[in-house]
């Protein structure tokens, strides 16, 4: 797809990418000299969250840069505005692939070296993930309580030197896997380009595509498989797939993690399958296409991938459904993938399980077991409830700015057409119009909020899988990037950073 | 509105009623020789939990004899069915005021007899509350934590002639707020039939009325504001209004709950009369319209009344999103308004707060303070967490079960309608309507989900304040009876009862 037409364009890209590569190195030299003569400190346990979260911020503005330094436009005549830049750049290092860009294929538009950025951003941030959250801090609390028990690893207490082995060992696992799937697709198929592009959205269960369609410009079933499997090994815990590679593959399956995330991925496949080929849903004929359309999108949804191949807001209501509530799963803790994990959820029930049981026998104590193991921290339950509080207070008061200040427009209908004055007009048409829009605002505004915040991408109606958000207004824009953000970081890192106490005497 | 040509239908009324009675009677005979033998023994807290679940189980299907009996239609030649009559029964004693009677006002469907009755459940369960619930059993953890330091009533460990006592000042504040109320009403212009049916309905946060334009029947502004006063006493603590009244109205605002309570009113009511004024809506022509119509449905909807003067769901989207949120807040502790009060979500914000506090000042230990009080009680945090984390799962479940199996017919729309197939027929108005009912459906199931839980009544699109829940499937009825009830106990002592373990040597 490089046509020589647009050589003036990719010229304007790579002198982007240049000037941002030395603005980043100036900024570094800044930073490094104003440190040196910190060097040796400790961390407190607050300087490390200023610097998790600072770094994410930084990050974020760095990684704008190419795409507002490369003349980038959304769509023709639109060159992307530096918010804009930012919500595409943390949508790649959070690897959440929601995008603005309207149109990847004209190269006149988007150049080639900076749609390889944008997929780039999802190597880095998955390797991030990989390294960052996953080998040196652990893997938030729950996963920290898992691994405690089964770990050769890192514990809370882990020595330098080997935190930095395992650390390497996770680099390792996770490159090797990118190399892999990027011959592969290439042997499938694919060009070079699009293979480690797609190897990189997969891999980092970011969901970037170099084409309009997605993951469907392929449309090889050899393809879908093969991304399905990968999706599936990036949303597993990277511990597990580490212990696997040690002890052979019959540790896979007695890790419960891991055995319930195949158990969803295989009922809701199935369910889904049923009710679209009862329903007639597009890309339901046979059962064979079921299968592989229904399985790629339930997968993509829960590792929090959002590639597709199918476009599910347009499946029955059951298919809507499950998938909405499978953005709130997500995959493994201490996987690339986002969303809340399945041992929250895991522990999640057999909290609410044990709390009806308490009600009515209040002197039986049952300790919290899972995959055998007795849970002995006390602020464990307390800690999964509370995460679960936080993700729904902050779910409920984004969808709450958006649905009153996000114009109708973003919904291609004019604000006075949603005024209160067409319900008294007696045109039933347009006041199904202003319903619908309405409705929509509620119903969109809700996955879009899910989507972002649980670093899927693609959501329901006007970010549905066809769809992008290039038509929010800024405002909404910059709440995608914060949303993003804090659901990368699992809330913490991140919101403690506009929490006054935090700076006092830092 | 009493019509002699309906005369043979009421004597039919009148005979279901006294049928009914004499049902009662007879299982109460029966049910009292079986407990004579065991009478003095005492009550282990499983089987008080069994007493109360089962209680509101008989009470239910009891209170839908009379329904059934009478012959009451639910429309012209739907005679309703038990499940239909169960909804009715449960709607009332669960002061929720959601109804399948799709017209009130034609006396051969339904006697008005039969009305009457409708409206005393919303007295009994409103008296049934007030005693049961606030003196006896205490108020739930949070209303317990509240009372214990204020409180000259009963604590946990009250005798029993000074909880009789408390019950008996409660009881008396309630019924003498009904008859107050009924003499204003009378003297503003109703009837007396009207006048009590809907001081029960506004006293116990009830909304059955008379009439099928509901309370917008009256268009009388100091009727509307009258109910707005009320509302707001019947949505107040009891234990509150009983210490104002012995120590005077500064005692009110001196409780935060109350104030908080307040002053939601006064920032919502503030938010619907600007959006409202601005879109245009109908019932916000004028300033004193929006005030008395934005403030009647808040208020309404906040207490769970669920009384309307005005169809919130044609507002705008501010209007509708905010009302939608305030369900699940609901009234305050002690009060007869259902929803997850007031005093849970004070709480539930200093928890949260809290907690993004310890994770980077982890040595730093704060204790809940409330109303300048400290909360020494370490189970209460995890107990109101873990009560938002009940209803949320119970509000995600019944959503997809409604979202999953309720057939587009009770949007008015056939199931082949909104079939695959349709997408791909390419007529644009068919996929218009295609869309625009599945996203209903999506949206209209929450709302309803969201108002019985919450006992409200009513909710957004098919379920809105003009509409009424008789189009449902029995299936999806019997589901409301079961939101209405749990939300009603406060979840527990009615989820226990589904609980295997439960039921093992009881
Ligand atoms: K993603
Ligand atoms: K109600």
């Amino acid at each position: 797809t490089y046509l020589p037409a647009a050589d003036g364009f990719e010229v304007a890209g790579a002198r982007g990418l240049l000037l941002s590569m030395a603005i980043c190195m100036f900024i570094g030299v800044v930073f490094r000299a104003i440190g040196r003569k910190h060097r040796g400190g400790h961390l407190f346990q607050k300087e490390a969250m200023a610097v998790v979260g600072l770094s994410w911020v930084l990050a974020t503005v760095l990684g704008a840069l190419p795409f507002y330094l490369s003349g980038t436009q959304i769509s023709e005549g639109s060159p992307i505005t530096f918010i804009e830049a930012m919500f595409e750049s943390q949508s790649g290092f959070s690897t959440t692939g929601a995008t603005v860009l309207t149109d990847l294929e004209s190269p006149g538009l988007v150049p080639h070296c900076i749609l390889f950025w944008r997929s780039w951003t999802h190597f880095l941030g998955g390797l991030g993930i990989v390294v960052l959250f996953v080998a040196i801090l652990g893997q938030g609390s729950a996963g920290k309580a898992m691994m405690r028990a089964e770990m050769p690893g890192p514990t809370k207490e882990g020595s330098m030197p080997r935190m930095q082995a395992t650390a390497l060992a996770f680099a390792a696992i996770y490159v090797g896997l990118n190399i892999i799937l990027t011959i592969t697709y290439v042997l499938e198929g694919m060009t070079c380009f699009d293979g480690l592009c797609h190897a990189f959205g997969t891999m980092a269960t970011g969901g970037f595509s170099t084409y309009n369609a997605s993951h469907g410009q392929f449309t090889s079933s050899l393809i879908d498989y093969t991304t399905i499997g990968f999706m599936i090994l990036a949303g597993s815990n990277f511990t597990l797939l580490y212990l696997t590679l040690l002890d052979g593959p019959k540790r896979l399956f007695r890790d419960v993690e891991f055995r319930t995330f195949i158990g969803i991925i295989a009922v809701v496949t199935a369910g889904v399958v049923v009710f679209g080929m009862r329903s007639g849903d597009a890309g339901f004929a046979t059962f064979s296409d079921s299968l592989r359309n229904g399985m790629f999108q339930v997968v993509s949804v829960l590792t929090t991938t959002g590639y597709g191949t199918a476009d599910f807001d347009r499946w029955n209501n059951f298919g809507r459904g499950i998938l909405l509530l499978l953005m709130f799963v997500g995959g493994c803790a201490g996987s690339t993938g986002g969303g809340m994990k399945v041992i929250r959820h895991i522990l999640f029930y057999k909290i609410l399980r044990q709390e009806i049981e308490k009600s009515h026998r209040p002197r039986v104590i049952r300790r919290l077991r899972i995959g055998g193991m007795t849970i002995d921290d006390p602020n464990l339950a307390h800690g999964i409830v509370v995460y679960f509080a936080m993700i729904l207070a902050i779910f409920v008061v984004s969808w709450f700015l958006l649905v009153t200040f996000e114009p109708s427009s973003t919904w291609g209908v004019a604000e006075a057409e949603t005024a209160g004055s067409v319900e008294s007009s007696g045109d039933p048409t347009k006041q199904l119009i202003r319903k619908n829009t309405l409705d929509e605002k509620l119903l969109d505004s809700a996955s879009a909020v899910a989507a972002t915040l649980n670093n899927i991408g693609p959501g329901l109606g006007v970010v549905g899988p066809t769809k992008n958000y290039a038509g929010f207004s800024q405002g909404a824009k910059l709440l995608f990037v914060w949303l993003m953000m804090l659901g990368r970081v699992e809330v913490y890192s991140v919101l403690v950073l506009i929490f006054p106490t935090f700076w006092r005497r830092i």
